[in-house]
């Protein structure tokens, strides 16, 4: 196997790929600012730009390799891009996921053609049984990220770029294992040495970021984010590499940053990203990158579990100020709760809900607590809200 | 001023609208069937089709009446549409709102360069100010629907969806006022009488449907609904006399129907509509149209409340048998618990939520109710839990 990944190698994936992947949209919103352009890999087939990688990656196994099929372990988009790809070559596929896995990326899974195996533990365990079952039973193992035909097959994203956006100066790509970073940044230096490709991170899960840093690959300890895509501990050394050499920078954002944009992009231009996709709408909002450039952010999927997808909108909402959680104490006296109210009500917030409990650990006999969430304009509002509320004599629990 | 709406009309609409609305796309989905088109008004500037009108009927005030300027009533998309039309044509603009207007939709109004008037009470008492304001200042009243410019500016959907989508055998259009519907059945029947034009309302507030079926102009009372943007009591004449002419049919769809829709377009396209935007989709998904047809769903706005959002999403899981709420009685005793999550998880559903609750009236002294929120399939999926439950002796509160 090829350990390099050329210009050539990309072209050849994205004429092997007409037909196949779509040539998503690029969307702008006078909400996201006037330099900004996100790249749809939302949009793509499956729901994120996995099928590109996945596709190239199956298309140049050798007939006698596609005959015993190929195996993945994935409970997310890597899953259904193989799936889908292989299905479209005709060729059997199996993932092996954690048995926990969500219903509905199961589904949707066994829906793109693959067997779907479930796989007592976590994780690490069901990647344990793909690589023994490809042993076993002779399958092809597709590796998410640390392959050249995958990384090629990411890459034309970079040059579909370049030809939609021709004045985009600089290109943020999430990054987890690297692929899709190192693909799109070969094409774009390979033709556009001067436009600047920024990889980001979750904050949470920097395994590319401090490996980069540091100048070797990292182990980074584990960390929770609402960027499941991009969750990725240690890089691979083809795309350590790759990156070391194209990326003109790795930045990190929060999770309430990444919350944030998934809220910006569903109030904007009217779209879902998961949350590895709104990192690198997250990194331009929140000012880790230079924001005067004509940006293009690549929002690699929008495969969001619609059931967390509320809790997501509620963090983004708090972050940017547009809604507040506020607590004080009431004496328990008929009226004190419309003075409360009424003090609210001038300062403008309109009120979402409101908790009233008497029987609570912070309240005396006589009194109760009062939890509001309140709609706000802006970070600037809260602060007058809580002032006004101070001035009144109420004391505000943090 | 002429009470007819010809093609000429439109197609003289659609001039004078080139590079101020957007030609927005036409999306599809696996998820949402083979045979359904998305038009995706909720890409158009301002988030929603209101602009084509407003535009449309500002453009052709006399240089007299542009110079005393336009007033507008509406907390939603009109206010957007006549604030950003105005501005581009270089016409004062002034949008009456009630008092408890949503921050946001105040701040977007403005944001488009509209004099933003906040009248205390409900929308009806902002109507009479908007009408009071409009004689004693010399503004020209920008009516939402019942206007035959307004409604041809609207038609110009109609010729887009002729030219994108030739296939087309139904388009599904919602309906409020009407503006929106007779413009598209203008076109779309001038041009080919064949393609079946539906419109679609809410249940709760179905004024076009009983005008339509009683043969005349009906007032409803007054409903609750998600679909803000098609909360119209009484038809307009022209626009009741338009639909009565072009339309096939309406059919009407309940909230819960139109939450699972927005659910469909967050999962499948990826894309965030609207109540009213979403009811022509759910129109087909729940089968009150003829569904082998290939169909063109408009979908008109998507200027959702996003702290609404949440709640939508939770209702239309519901909806679809893909989160259930089951609520049972424990004996408050080590294991019972345990005994019972054991049982939910040999159905293969995931638990999202558990509430345990001691003091309740529904308990005795040493027993506890539990209500469990569970992620899961389908309907089918939450009648094998119900059984299965009632099977190991639980009690299954509604």
């Amino acid at each position: 196997m090829e350990n390099k990944v050329t210009l050539e190698m990309i072209r050849d994936a994205r004429k092997a790929l007409s037909g196949v992947a779509e040539v998503t949209p690029i969307v702008t919103s006078t909400r996201l600012g006037k330099n900004l352009y996100i790249k749809s890999e939302n949009l793509q087939k499956t729901g994120s730009f996995k099928i590109r990688g996945a596709y190239n990656k199956i298309r140049m196994l050798s007939p006698e390799e596609a005959s015993h099929g190929v195996i993945a372990c994935s409970a997310g988009n890597h899953a259904q891009g193989v799936a889908l790809s292989a299905t479209r070559l005709g060729i059997h596929s199996v993932i092996c996921m954690p048995e926990g896995a969500p219903i509905l990326k199961v589904e949707a899974t066994r829906g793109y053609g693959a067997e779907v195996v479930l796989v007592p533990g976590i994780y690490d365990d069901a990647a344990r049984e793909a690589q023994r079952l490809a042993k076993e039973e002779g399958y092809t193992f597709a590796h998410p990220f640390n392959d050249p035909y995958v990384i090629a097959g990411q890459g034309t994203i970079g040059l579909e770029i370049l030809e939609q956006v021709p004045e985009v100066e600089q290109i943020i790509v999430p990054i987890g294992g690297g692929g899709l970073a190192s693909g799109v940044a070969v094409a774009v230096k390979s033709m556009r040495p001067n436009v600047k490709v920024i990889g980001v991170q979750a904050s949470t899960v920097p395994s590319m970021f401090v490996s980069i840093r540091s100048g070797e690959i990292t182990t980074v300890k584990d960390g929770a984010t609402i960027a499941d895509g991009i969750h990725v501990l240690t890089p691979g050394d083809l795309t350590f590499k790759l990156i070391q050499e194209n990326l003109d920078d790795i930045v990190t954002v929060s999770e309430d940053e990444i919350a944030a944009a998934i809220v910006a992009l569903l109030e904007g231009p009217k779209t879902v990203a998961e949350g590895a996709g709104a990192t690198s709408v997250a990194a331009y909002l929140f000012g880790k990158v230079d924001t005067s450039l004509k940006t293009v952010a690549l929002v690699s999927g929008g495969n969001v579990d619609i059931t967390t997808l509320s809790r997501i909108i509620t963090k983004g909402l708090q972050k940017t100020g547009r809604m507040v959680n506020l607590t004080t104490k009431l004496t328990d006296k008929a009226g004190n709760l419309a003075a409360l109210l009424t003090c609210v009500a001038e300062t403008g917030a309109n009120v979402l809900n409101i908790e009233h409990e008497r029987e609570d650990a912070k309240t005396e006999v006589n009194s109760c607590v009062v939890t509001m969430t309140l709609e706000t304009r802006d970070e600037a509002h809260v602060l007058d809200i809580r002032k006004a509320l101070l001035a009144k004599g109420y004391h505000l629990f943090d």
